[in-house]
């Protein structure tokens, strides 16, 4: 740190994100990327856009927006899109929390909530999950801050019904509630319908899951038009070009090729039960997860220790330094392939230290 | 505005981009972008990459960052990639100012630093121009808080020599001072060379304006390395994968194919030229450019009417309704064909109010 940084950010701790090695030399099943490529539509329509490149990308985004409100059947006035769903989480922090407003969320669940609060000197409420990694909805009631609440949540898997949600909501009408679906794709219920009925609720996606377009960066929000026009007046003060013109016209492609989509959410979702049964047989414990990843816990060995010799063996998971979650691995679903090189690994360690 | 939105917040205004018309039937001279495509070696990789955007981007930026750190004559640390400019910006912002720290900028800048202050609770000063329009660096002598000039200046094209940023710098070395050069290829001079000497100074670029590359969002930052290292601090506080991959590709292109560049800026600069000297013909008052725009007053009608005029014509300007301002218009420059047909428009409009 320079001398030069400031006092009131000294004790920022920014996110570690998951290792992004440029060999290619891995099975990567630690970042919860879609193990497909991007829909051949979406591709086409990104590359098209390379050679205009010297205008500036549309500040309102105006060409996603209609196709994403018809996609999703909302107005256009209750969409944003961000530089990674990240942004729109950054952005709802600036909006809806400060010093006398905090911010929710459990004590298990994505990794940047915490940081964002640090950042933006927003306090912050940890609520711990149940034994069972669940979110208690009761919990929340009341909640006295902006929730932000994961759904499916990270790095469990475990997910919340449409009718919990909406308890959360419901309780916390004085409050924004920020339910982040990165993974509802893959099984959640989503709380987009909630919009309509909630002038407090906040949906958040990714492009980056189930629609393959992680090394885009495309992320939005749904909300009603007001807190919609609250994002957008913090987004105007940030980066008001924030998304590029290329991942706009592959996010275009992505929502309009629903066919590659549906066929690749329903790939992940078969090797993902698929990976849960051999776990299972193997004596894992495997939590049930609505998700594109599996978060289990090994009878044999600690999370450390199994991350590392999986590693060893060309296997990159994600394991978390932090109470609770030491014997666990997060595990991202891949290609059969990658299961399978991935179960003979655990296989040859397990031989290995009998 | 929700009721939801922060009390913190509430005075916030938001940065006004220029329009950003989606139909085609405009000269657009308002926002700064280079009327040529891209290297057409930089549109081939990023379209390489489209089909691999399942897996993340690289956070660290690693191979841009050696071709740039080989390009600019740097060291890899002391280089930071960003989603366009403003992004570096907002993170100086975030990592060098806050309530005890505040920002100091000339009155007439780019729109954008104060915008940054609001948002993040910056306090800041802003310090007059001469009368000439120029930056005096002895009025920035111990300022007394993180300095952001814009090199040459936005909206008037005006450069300081690097013997007067060198003053500034050396004269605030308690403080962080920013150069902006996003327009210094066009005709300033760099600092760029003195991050070696100084600690203290943050040199920031984009590649939206000499390398053709607005669409792509690519901005970068040069400080000494621990400088650097708070600005990624920052970064992965906010959005770890804040470039995607194909921008990263695209800059990479952009920066190894010196002959398109070095030709696309010779010729920006002679049209510079030439635009110049005929609306100094037709009596506007033009102020000496180091950018790739004019910023030019007219002798016969404000700068609003002007502009209006002009995009009846279909021609675009940027006029900023700001004390100081009010009589002049930003210009950027086009190709011959775009001043031919400026200067066509300008020539009629001043036949109808004769």
């Amino acid at each position: 740190m320079s001398k030069y940084f400031s006092e009131k950010r000294k004790g920022l701790v920014a996110y570690v994100p998951g290792e992004q090695p440029q060999d290619k030399g891995y099975v990567k099943l630690n970042t919860n990327e879609s193990p497909f490529p991007p829909s051949p539509f979406a591709v086409r329509m990104a590359r098209q856009e390379a050679a205009g490149l010297n205008l500036y990308s549309d500040p309102e985004c105006r060409t996603l927006t209609k196709v994403a409100a018809s996609y999703f059947g909302v107005k256009e006035e209750e969409v944003i899109f961000t530089n990674g769903s990240d942004e729109v989480l950054d952005f709802a922090f600036l909006a809806f929390c400060d010093e006398n407003t905090p911010a929710v969320f459990p004590d298990v669940t994505y990794g940047f909530y915490p940081v964002f609060a640090k950042l933006h000197g927003v306090p912050y409420r940890e609520i711990p999950l149940t034994e069972s990694f669940r979110v208690d909805p009761e919990a929340y009631r009341a909640a006295k801050g902006t929730i932000f609440i994961a759904n499916p949540n990270a790095p469990t898997g475990v997910a919340l019904t449409l009718k919990e949600v909406e308890e959360i909501v419901k309780s916390n009408r004085e409050k924004v509630v920020v339910i982040d679906e990165a993974y509802v794709d893959f099984g959640g219920e989503s709380a987009l319908p909630l919009i309509k009925r909630y002038d407090n609720l906040l949906v958040t996606r990714t492009f980056s899951k189930s629609r393959s377009l992680a090394g885009g960066r495309l992320g939005m929000g749904f909300a009603c038009e007001s807190l919609i026009a609250d994002l957008k007046r913090v987004k105007n003060s940030v980066n008001p070009y924030n998304v590029n013109k290329m991942t706009m016209a592959a996010g275009v492609g992505a929502l309009l090729d629903e066919e590659y989509f549906v066929d690749c959410v329903r790939k992940i979702c078969e090797n993902r039960e698929e990976l849960a049964a051999a776990l299972k047989k193997m004596s894992f414990e495997v939590l049930s997860s609505s998700s594109n990843f599996l978060f289990v816990k090994s009878e044999k060995m600690g999370g450390e220790a199994l991350y590392r010799k999986l590693k060893e063996r060309g296997i990159l998971v994600r394991y978390f330094d932090k109470d609770r979650l030491r014997d666990y691995l997060r595990i991202s679903i891949g290609t059969k392939e990658d299961s399978a090189a991935l179960l003979q690994a655990i296989g040859a360690i397990t031989e290995e230290i009998k």
